[in-house]
């Protein structure tokens, strides 16, 4: 396959099963865009117009506290899909911000297709099915670590694995510092 | 209707459509159990068999600290889903406990009928879909709401929640304490 979407389609071959004149049909649908170091696909206040699937590279999803400090919440590694699924899906202002942090190229499943897309390719009903599973088991694993460490040992052990990660260590899927 | 399953039905209903066909298809595969009060659905170290849609009543999931405290992390309440995705879907022991907080009564769908479930109704697929994307949604904020607070306001506010809930306040669908 020598598509720009690639990744994406091989990721998606790991659950379901596209025939070649799907997977072409879908990628009709998608866009890409590359976002340098440290430029936002979304901040504090905007509409989330879509669903975003790491080519290369490496985002996060932070706030900003009450204090003006940023916190990490998510980070969307290769293979991943990254959005505020709240803002997207009600289509309301968001409360966060998602940021590149290396240069990092995106596929974008935009809000305004993706009911026709499932509708026509409702394999990916399945696929997105899947995934949103794996990230619920992720989330309460999440929680777990933050309740097993005391504050000051969580931010150290997380910004050693966020370093890890940002140095090419690309097995760590979900952090939370 | 009449079905014992109606709330879960009707809690379809509002996603997919499934015919009066497959809604009596879907009920052959489905079991009920009651559950007594501080009765337990799972406990650390088994494999979770069946995800959970709460009838009446309330469950709530949660772990127990290295210094043997129990700690909540989600309340299912009337109308929602509760289970360990990480065991269920990988079938290895789980890290958390599934406890009624009042008496309960669920819908199991358990993982040995799930695909066979998912194959003959796939609109089920879009419907677990739709509801895992709340539920991320809601992940998000609850980590916002935990980020926000410090340890001693998140504790009595989340106390407080929790009475609100269990003394009938049905609107609050996930907390972290």
């Amino acid at each position: 396959m020598s598509s720009p979407y690639a990744p994406l389609l091989a990721h998606i071959a790991r659950y379901v099963a596209l025939t070649p004149t799907e997977a072409d049909l879908l990628q009709t649908y998608l866009t890409r865009q590359t976002i340098a170091r440290k430029e936002h696909l979304l901040s504090e206040g905007q509409v989330c117009t879509a669903n975003y699937f790491v080519l290369r590279g490496c985002l996060r999803t932070y706030l900003v506290n009450e204090k003006g400090s940023e916190q990490t919440i998510l980070f969307g590694i290769e293979n991943w899909w990254l959005t505020d699924y709240a803002s997207l899906d009600m289509q309301t202002p968001s409360q966060f911000f998602i940021q590149a942090v290396e240069t990092t190229e995106v596929v974008l499943f935009e809000k305004r297709v993706q009911e026709e897309v499932l509708r026509q390719l409702p394999q990916l009903e399945r696929y997105f099915r899947i995934l949103l599973q794996k990230s619920a088991a992720a989330a309460l694993f999440r929680i777990k670590f933050l309740f097993s460490l005391s504050g000051r040992r969580a931010t150290i052990i997380s910004t050693a694995l966020f370093r890890g990660l940002c140095s090419g260590c690309r097995s760590i899927c979900w952090l939370l510092i």
